[in-house]
């Protein structure tokens, strides 16, 4: 990065929005993930404009611009390997919510928690909840189409996502979509970009829809298993039962030994797991339905089932599931946390995997997730100063995601590829696939400016990435580098013909 | 077309599935709506494989193919011009109901009421209802993204469609997505096939998500208006309550008066307009639901209201509503189904704009729609036959569709572009839209070989297309050109560039 693309990025973003210090530069090299590189400086735009002044500048130079919301990503996608860490967070105002047509418009930076507290306070929902609403943006979430516990009844970001403002990698500012929830009008480009985590171009707006309220009454159905094939049949039964709760989510007995201090009444000591229900109905309704489900639980073998419509029981089921992860932060430093997807009625099967695979490797793994939907957040505990360990714990990802697949799984239910799944898209998608998706990344951005390195097993991050920052050729921190080395490097290798 | 090709496709299909007879090339020459014209060839392959071979005929004689299922697709979106009619209805088998992962694996020629009857008596619901389900292909309503009064609760074809088999242009079959519900791997090829009319390869094979069954109570709320903005405004206040009903559908005041002699006693006469709701709910909280529902509609100004709960009552409502379609079809022989879609504060502007339409051009334009989901279906009744009506029936379409989009709308809801809107896509999206659109057609069919001339507006057929067939250098019938002819044909041009 040589000081003349600093000054041509000070010129058009101001001087007080490009960053450059080594202190700034650490502070935008992570995500929620345990990998870091350096970017060789950090932009931050106020508008559209902004952001296509920025992609033409690295343009000239041949510079890769590594896209960000918040940084609360799981798997390396806005991880900036040197380049341009392109920060969105500026562009955080909520455009419009336009009520009478039940829809809001945001800059991609608006944090999520922002937005569903104003659309609610306008008497409408947001539904989407990842994890990180409370830090994540709208953009980030689009990239990675987040999703949640309720994702299991009201599904991903992308069902809410009715049309986008994208900046290209040639500067084009193009708009999908539109303000209707229904449209076939050409090409479902919308669709292309939710998920493709900043690699066919930056996404600058959002709009969304909307939906009214839920149904006002609560219920929480707990049902604790003394063996995982029970806990799977009744996620089948539970998915499958017109009475389905809004979210079906679950933990493993070692997320329930992590917080056996919180453990309510409801759950029995020593169980192999218990599924969490959110329902969400009418006052007249949620008893019968409440009832019903437990009915179906007990059917396929739980030893313990309550269904809870007290809000001071229902307290004690969610306080213990928040606990979990600042229980777990305690453990060790380092929380690897996967993303494995199932078929649902593989989870019993992939569960045992999984507890073949702690028992194997000696790692402290453990599982939670939202079960009605296969998605798994298979945790590993560890310490990622210890070398040995940390080989043992990659050994057990790549046996996790293996397993994964062998059960007609993929790799990632929410949170993207990333840099952290890179090197599985070979085993996961066949080849055909893969290289459909390589000729739309060339056609998008044929420099290969856009967040290179991530999603496709190409470029020069080659080796194990577990317990140590991304290292290799594109990788090494450098400040004053000559403006077309990244140009020469692998990130802007043609795509196709190498893999990982 | 030559004998040569005839003898080819034959050779690899059977020569019972491959017909050219002028009677047979007639019976596949048209859709659901007026247009028509003839294919060279009517082809039935009965696997993926021989969907592949016909692909490698076509390839090497330069020769378009039109996919098409059961042809009831109301834009001309199967209608061939010349070339290969390549039918699917021989893929008709289901391959897999998936009961514990709550999956469907089917054909692309499987029809949708045989889907939906078949999930149904093993307990489970694939949402979806497009008018046509009885008639109508699954591969037809992908191409489509077919929706449906259902579609404003449940979402349309697109929000079922786990995965899809794809054979491309060049031959390559493509898989993409999973088998799970939630699946970040990669792009999402799966939503850029949903929707595009056959134009970027040929689904042969759907993998579906299924629900559990609705709630088993049933209600329907009826609400009467005096004038369109009331009626606008209770659309609005329906569709933010939380109590809002499964479907949202509306008839004005002209459908009303073609099913007189049906009109139920909870419609007083002359009304402007009536909503016609379904709710869907458990036993307990149906009556509270339509109570909630009626109050809504009684306060924002409705001259009649009911919320049924009684089966006969119900019944006789959407009995009138079923009576709609032949009664209309009585009036005069040809029925032109439009599909604008607005958002839904903007109804009432757009059914006046329509009235206006309808005076200014003297055509019988009759509208009913998916009012929910802002999805309007101004029917005009008229006779092909009649010149000058025509006339008037075209400007009043170029009219509706510019009302449409001035009123912040789209070209289509759930029909798509086809032949009839594609002059009008240049209105709809910017040019860079569009330019991305046919950068992605030019990408996965390069020759432009499959379903040329729909969607963009490109190709020979300019000229106005109600009341006649298509005509044009492409489309006059031959049935022994030379092999080459198409290939120098409009149809063959490259993409970009020129527009209608």
């Amino acid at each position: 990065m040589t000081d003349a693309i600093v000054r041509e990025l000070r010129a058009v973003l101001g001087p007080d929005q490009v960053l450059a210090s080594p202190a700034d530069r650490v502070t935008y090299s992570y995500d929620a993930t345990y990998l870091s590189h350096l970017p060789d400086v950090v932009v931050f735009p106020a508008s559209t404009e902004q952001v296509r002044h920025v992609l033409a500048v690295a343009r000239a130079h041949r510079v890769p611009v590594f896209p960000r919301g918040s940084g609360t990503g799981l798997s390396g996608g806005s991880v900036p390997l040197g380049g341009i860490a392109l920060v969105m967070t500026r562009m955080n105002r909520i455009l419009e919510i336009d009520r009478d047509n039940m829809l809001a418009r945001v800059q991609a930076g608006v944090i999520t928690a922002h937005l569903q507290e104003t659309v609610r306070a306008q008497g409408l929902f947001y539904p989407p909840d990842p994890g990180s609403a409370r830090i994540s943006t709208i953009g980030g979430n689009v990239a990675e189409n987040a999703g949640g516990p309720r994702s299991f009844h009201y599904g991903t970001t992308g069902r809410y996502v009715l049309g986008l403002e994208v900046v290209l990698a040639d500067g084009t500012v193009l708009k999908t979509g539109g303000m209707t929830t229904k449209n076939v009008t050409g090409y479902d480009l919308t669709s292309l970009f939710v998920g493709s985590e900043g690699t066919l171009g930056i996404v600058t707006e959002v709009t969304l829809r909307l939906l009214p309220p839920p149904p006002p009454a609560r219920g929480t159905l707990v049902a604790s298993f003394a063996d995982l094939t029970a806990l799977g049949r009744a996620i089948g039964a539970l998915a499958a039962h017109p009475a389905r709760p809004t979210s079906l989510e679950m933990v493993d007995r070692h997320c329930l030994a992590v917080v056996e201090a919180h453990r309510p009444p409801d759950i029995p000591p020593g169980v192999a797991g218990a599924l969490l229900c959110e329902v969400l109905d009418w006052p007249e309704a949620l008893a019968g339905r409440l009832r019903a489900l437990e009915e179906v639980c007990r059917g396929v073998g739980a030893v313990a089932v309550s269904g809870l419509a007290d809000a001071g029981a229902q307290r004690r089921i969610w306080a213990m599931r928040e606990a979990l992860s600042p229980a777990v932060a305690r453990i060790k430093p380092t929380k690897i946390s996967e993303d494995a997807t199932v078929p649902i009625a593989a989870i019993p099967a992939f569960l045992a995997d999984l507890e073949e695979i702690r028992q194997r490797w000696r790692v402290n793994l453990l599982v939670f997730g939202h079960a009605g939907d296969g998605n798994l957040h298979p945790n590993i505990i560890c310490d990622e100063r210890d070398a040995d360990e940390m080989s043992r714990v990659q050994a057990a990802i790549d046996d996790i995601f293996a397993a994964c697949l062998a059960r007609g799984g993929t790799l990632s239910g929410e949170h993207g590829i990333g840099l952290l799944k890179r090197r599985y898209m070979p085993k996961a998608l066949p080849p055909e696939t893969l290289d459909v998706m390589r000729r739309l990344k060339a056609l998008f951005d044929p420099d290969n400016l856009l967040n290179p390195g991530k999603v496709f097993p190409d470029g020069a991050v080659e080796e194990p990435l577990a317990g140590r920052p991304v290292t290799g050729p594109t990788a090494t921190p450098r400040v004053a580098a000559e403006p077309h080395d990244k140009g020469d490097s692998a990130n802007q290798q043609p795509l196709g013909g190498r893999t990982a």
